[in-house]
């Protein structure tokens, strides 16, 4: 190629660039940026600390058991399965993206991923642990004392290390390139026309108020049942259980909709397992809208181009415990 | 370098070779074979089988979740949790070469791992399913019928599909290159003077009789408790299970020492988490043998000289249900 033409060919990719962030910035859905300013030896000690279930007091629960990477960062059942298989009380949220929501849990009660990531292990009902407990599992393991000690300069692991580190790992678990965000970003022909004519839809019937930006949720609390009440056996009462206004009654996160295809079942106490089920309820109770057969199916069509590109890792290897480690109690009292 | 000189390299190199394969060959050890003939398509597919809670009742347990590729291809728990949190009647054994023994499960009772990996779906105290319904859910599964399709070029996925492909997966688990295997192959340096006084103390001690070939174990059925009968709570024993003869039993498949200091507890019943209380007890029953203190610690250092290269891939992304999937029973009947 001669000089000129390179030029001329920079300039017009520049050009095209410049076009598609416009375009991306006219609408109501961002494209998920990479992970940006990660501590990659602290992400890679939490990615252990994540899959590794002497943290919980069976040995057997760790937090990749009820947010599962293989299946979209949760357990794809209606509520999870905790210490000596308790039921659990809501649906397992998804882990993919959730460094973007404003705040964890369905309630949001703990204001952020590193204040989360201690609560499931001294939740009786789901690892059922302490963190005294777990730290004292950590620091009877040689290969963890040598590599929190690299992480944090530190001679004593704490849970705040802990946490900080698992943290750092789920801030890697963003899916960015969807076939959405590849038509956000100027690949015009990355959807079809059934998939266009949904985000339509889903942008004129008013789904974007609550569903937008990065995650396409997870920024606002939202009443759940709006205009018509959402009937549930879910005890749950969402911002209410944290503040105990009447007010905030079943006012819970909006979830993010990336990856929703994998993230079945739906709403906060799982009881639906499929799009077009939730995109109905979404629109009769939250919109007062009843959304044809058709319309369904485009929505349900567009929502399915939300799915990103999953965690890309090798599985975690982890440090053996030493004759001096406290055993995990499965059965025990 | 010259052409001479290299000529006179490259041919010691080869008489190298050939003095450490002799070598080997002398021992009663073998180094662990990459593996050979492995169908990568059917294993690629067997490994996210073995990643699938869906082929449980409860779409929460899987292969993985008692056979660990984090953690030495074990749970590292005296016995496992089934569903419903049942507590099983044995230890579970290493997936980790397990394509090296002569029969599968601690009393042999499959003959493969084709047919082992049917067991524990069906097995009501482990994944509580069965074939007919596992089998049901894959078929519902776009993702696993195409993969299926692929690999086995029919048009309906059965079980010995399922079965066949997580055996191949398994037969990749395999773990060359301990520090053992660097030593056998001719890298004198690779174990320290203790490690090496212990290999010799287990040699003449007669723990090979037993323990020998490529996965230091997995060769014979030998009784547990020859010497000193073993003091258990556990209601297996062993092949009279399985030909309840009286003569068989206590007999167990002698279990593999590759990579013995990640999968703890010892035993059939899981009864004991240290090598040295394994050691001693293992002298003690088997050998009439009180080994010393000193003697214990060089064995158990030359064991953890076993720890191969352990399985290095990607954390496999599982294909999402569908609308028609059958769903999971966690908390049913």
């Amino acid at each position: 190629m001669n000089t000129k033409l390179t030029r001329i060919t920079v300039a017009l990719t520049a050009l095209c660039g410049i076009a598609a962030v416009q375009a991306a910035g006219d609408e109501p859905i961002q494209p998920i940026k990479p992970p940006a300013n990660i501590n990659l030896g602290m992400a890679e000690l939490g990615k252990k600390l994540y899959f590794d279930p002497r943290l919980s007091k069976s040995g057997f629960i760790s937090c990749n058991s009820c947010h599962n990477l293989s299946m979209g960062g949760t357990d794809n059942l209606p509520t999870s399965i905790g210490d000596k298989w308790q039921q659990g009380p809501i649906n397992a949220p998804t882990v993919l993206n959730s460094s973007l929501n404003v705040a964890q849990f369905w309630d949001g009660r703990a204001a952020d991923l590193k204040e989360q990531a201690g609560g499931p292990i001294a939740n009786p009902g789901e690892m059922a642990f302490s963190h005294t407990l777990a730290v004292g599992v950590l620091e009877s393991i040689p290969g963890y004392v040598r590599e929190f000690k690299q992480v944090f300069g530190k001679d004593k692991i704490d849970i705040e290390q802990v946490t900080a580190a698992i943290a750092e790992f789920e801030k890697t678990l963003v899916t960015p390139n969807s076939r959405f965000d590849q038509w956000l970003l100027g690949k015009k022909d990355a959807l079809t026309k059934d998939e266009l004519e949904g985000y339509k839809l889903f942008k004129d019937s008013g789904c974007v108020a609550c569903h937008h930006g990065e995650a396409v949720g997870g920024t606002s609390f939202q009443k759940m049942g709006l205009v018509e009440p959402y009937k549930t056996t879910a005890a749950a009462q969402g911002r209410a259980d944290v503040t105990k206004k009447d007010a905030d009654r079943m006012m819970f996160k909006v979830p993010t909709l990336r990856n929703v295809e994998l993230t079945y079942p739906y709403f906060h106490d799982g009881a639906y397992w499929t799009l077009k089920e939730a995109v109905d309820i979404m629109g009769r109770l939250q919109l007062g809208k009843k959304f044809s057969e058709q319309e369904n199916a485009k929505i349900v069509a567009f929502l399915k181009t939300l799915t990103g590109d999953q965690p890309n890792f090798q599985l975690p290897i982890l440090p053996p415990s030493s004759d001096q480690t406290p055993r995990p109690t499965p059965f025990g009292k």
